[in-house]
């Protein structure tokens, strides 16, 4: 009860930050499809710490390792486990913090609801739980794909720098993710600047899906929206998410706002997307367009007032390791956990109608 | 699959709008709540139509049958079945819409989804359904109050006016659920100058919940933030979500952007909310704020481009009896689902700790 | 928790047996059946109490409401909310039943969970649930013909007289629905005897499926075996439940109990059926058997050593009307179970494979 | 889908007979429960293989991982992982069955569901994974032991021979489990003669609750029984399930299968026990007595008529590291998941009363 995801193709994560291990076990995954470790790798070296200067140091490699559900190159329909090995672990920076709250951080709502806790890193806590949500991903972008559609992501604003044009080429070429490259230029010199000032900053990523079929999302709890809105808010750090036009449309009027339909090759189309790709809750074959704010990394190397578990006032200082901005890595995270959801969809969708 | 929420307090709403009759059956209640079935009446006469000049003219007393679940006024554990009869069906105005898209409603998408459709004031899309989440809530309402919480909800923006002011008491006293009298005044006539231009108006809703104890939410994927966030798009025409500071927050710096904690009274407190009431998806026992965006009603009795199920080109101009904006009935439907999710994630908790 | 069975065609009882009605909603049928309520109710009356002679005089007619989820005639995808309204309700034979619990009965142990319980003729625990599993039942077995599967059963052993042949015609000719004519009027006559000696009798049903496809069946916890365990269990006064030779198979050896494959017609057959139609818990394509263990029924109007809410300790005779034997009326309803099991796994089955 | 087990103490097992390693996720044990990986390991042990002259040579050593989870020896309510890696792994005998159905297995089925397999050893099949029932019914064991209660099982019956003394003591002290010595010594002859014929036994095995408070199990499909029988008929080569008295209940009569209740120690108790401890599907505070149909091992050396994958007739015979009867080991599986079972809805019941 928590640690789950989807119903059909469902993903378990399960492991600390500074434990020996961490790991997801992917239930559900159709049987025939071709898959390489390989391929779930590349998803992870997107994510992987220590790739650029804006970016925390520690030193993961996260390999990979595919230990069940695939037999000579292709899934069997049983439960895919995936494994990395914790290996440059430094608790000693933690030791200081076993107990006193980090402000902004879960230490307290651990602490409060499971009476102990795991210190080290944030434990179940940390941003390291994320390895397993990009490594089903892989799996589910596989998926997906049979169906035509694919995902992709980048940083819109960062530090309140904002993107003002638009390359999807440009995205991963720049250490922020950000599809306008002079933008981009801007963010890194405002990342670097707060590493600088021990401060951090937050963003706004914006994630789509082309080629999304019409049809998926299961009123009415289950809509394609309101799992959207549990898949991004259960990333770390994420403390927003909107749809299309989002908040922005709530100045229009119904006569602006809804898209008109039309019809092209058969298909049924909309002329605007201001929905972001569903009405009532389900997929329109428009592209699906997600945007979620990403608050400043809640470690910083400022004192910082806080308490002690034994409720004394305390004053803290945060080291450890940590990104600056943890956007350019929750890009390729949002990325997935939207793959996943829509790999679990389109599979509910199958029994749809007789 | 879709039409349940909730893991313990599970809601089911079955129903369609122009349909004999909307329900709702209430598994996981526990046993021993003293339960009257005016309590459940009185929060769906806040969500009931024809309630004033900016609401639907449509006639429905809305009133609840309490069918099983309840012995002697109290609950018995077994599942709680609340039904509702649909009395003001008016379906001739909606049989010009069998055939043909409905700009902004589930008309394609259903259609797309499930093959064919109830096409008589939105079948099962119609918002209509939240009649049950609405009388479920109310349930849920008295479960949480055992744990002293209580949920309230207000419009903070309607057609682009803000509320300026905030007096709590000020909030059923106008047709508009706004705090600030002032703006309620001014969102009055702007509904009715959408009105009277065949037009509608969307806006913002704040939902907060007050004495929730720290603890709540499930890491990490049912965590509190995004199981909110599922609970709110899981309302028809909300577009967004966002918690505490939300969007704003991605501005700030994390020095900034972090609750510093203090003790108060034996409990552990924070001197800002800026997370709005949660950290790592669990909530803290600050107040929990959350806002949503609304998007102006779809119905506009205004010409329309769409295309029929044949795919081709029509113009429609959707008649009925709709809200010109629906913001002041969305409030009590908000309010009752972040009801009914703390009262899952409250017994939920109950597992946390041998 | 606890009222749903499913996971894609969820059915979700609801009512008392003594309450003001009972119903189901059943989620996850797929849009594009051809659906009539009198099809329901042709199930229904198969369960119906005041039959014959050896059932129980209550004269229900348990007559089916279809409120949700059916637009001209044909299901929609959206939830199917079914209703019963009780009519021959009399409380009065109960009422000195309040504080003292019915040997064989749940009076104890809800009083246990719960605290506090519907005395009323056994409540929620009462057999009169089973109402809805029937209901739903009769759309499953819409849903597996569409794979050329259908779901049959009969009363194998009746107070210890058993069948000596078999022809599944006379099953529903006679009103034990014994598929020996001969058997069936010596168990017509002991069910009489008992219930002239205010006593009851139990029995053995068999439930088999035929035309069920190869590959239905969720490994390892979801087995087909393990799910119809469940199915068969959750029906009142039922004990035990096998799978094809089930407890006889435990005296063979594996040389003998293997059932060995052949070819026919470009299928995969087995010569033997020991199995009764599973192999890891996914259907073989050969006839799935069940036979369960029925109870006699606890209601016998003789007296009885029990104690009271309070401790104290009572002599009661439990009046009413009862079945001497629920194995007739009980057919029906494992039929309907197996149908309902059988249709959510057909509807998982469709995601085993990309 | 299928390879979980629990609702808030759910399990998900993964790994395949001869693929790299096996294992099993807990999700929502309470933090606070002391747990040290040696626990489990005694549980390992006791269900692995290479024990005796009565088990398969296969020198697995099971040997436990314990990767997160736990924090200096004590859960924190984080899922645990449990790991082992194969280690005498030799697929070599298994070339030969690529591309035919071993009968009394599930190569056809799996084959026939997924259309392809890993047909070595089984794959997912094998009994190899029950290793994380076992690890996760260490913990379970220790959950329900907070609430007084305990699980064992033994062998009532092997190969037609049935015990005929109870001694509790001797159980764990002959290697087939057999509660009377005497049985025992028979019961190892008939399995080491099998073993000479090339052939293989089944039996039955009894499981018995001790202690577990009454209320536990969730009407109407959740009730323990249905869940009892889930659990069971999920074990491999398991056929058939009952409670108390099971299938002997049906030749008796209501006043005298009814077990009559008394006070005692202010506690409700009843006389005789021929429910096997529960009513209306919920425990009533007496022993658990569940009893399991074993069938003997499908593998046996000896020609079986068969096809291959392409419906061509084959002849085979069976050789690997196969147990003559899976009795013995089939116990710690069988009291695990009862455990299992009863930890889970130990912690369901929390939630039954406000």
């Amino acid at each position: 009860m928590g640690s789950s995801f989807g119903e059909i193709f469902k993903l378990t994560t399960w492991g600390e930050s500074h434990g020996p291990a961490l790991g997801v076990v992917i239930e559900g995954c159709p049987a025939g499809v071709p898959l390489a470790v390989e391929e779930i790798q590349l998803q992870l070296d997107r994510r992987r710490v220590g790739q650029s200067k804006v970016t925390t140091p520690r030193g993961e490699t996260d390999r990979a390792e595919l230990l069940s559900g695939v037999f000579e190159g292709v899934t069997t329909g049983a439960p895919i486990s995936l494994i990395t090995y914790n290996r440059d672990v430094d608790s000693s920076k933690y030791e200081n913090l076993r107990d006193v709250f980090r402000p902004g951080h879960a230490d307290f709502t651990y602490w409060a609801k499971y009476g102990h806790r795991d210190h080290r890193g944030g434990g179940r806590s940390s941003a390291r739980e994320t390895w397993g949500r990009v490594a089903a991903g892989a799996i589910a972008r596989k998926i997906i794909a049979t169906a035509g559609a694919e995902v992709y992501g980048f940083v819109r604003e960062l530090g309140g720098i904002k993107m003002e044009s638009f390359d999807r080429d440009e995205i991963e070429r720049n250490i922020v993710r950000c599809p306008d490259p002079i933008a981009a230029e801007k963010m890194i010199e405002a990342v670097l600047a707060a590493k600088d000032a021990h401060d951090s900053l937050g963003g706004i990523i914006e994630i789509r899906a082309l080629g999304v079929p019409p049809g998926l999302g299961e009123p009415t709890f289950d809509k394609l929206d309101g799992l959207i809105g549990q898949a991004m808010l259960s990333i770390p750090a994420v403390k927003a998410v909107e749809l299309g036009e989002g908040f922005a449309v709530t100045r229009s009027r119904g006569s602006q706002s809804n898209d008109s339909f039309y019809a092209e090759n058969g298909r049924v189309r909309t002329r605007s997307n201001n929905a972001g790709g569903t009405l009532g809750g389900i997929s329109t074959g428009e592209e699906i367009v997600v945007r979620i704010a990403v608050k400043p990394t809640s470690s910083v190397a400022r004192p910082q007032e806080t308490v002690s578990t034994a409720l004394e006032p305390r004053t803290i200082l945060v080291e450890g390791r940590h990104d600056p901005s943890v956007c350019p890595r929750a890009v390729p995270v949002a990325e997935a956990m939207l793959a996943n959801l829509l790999a679990d969809l389109l599979l509910r969708n199958r029994a749809a109608r007789i």
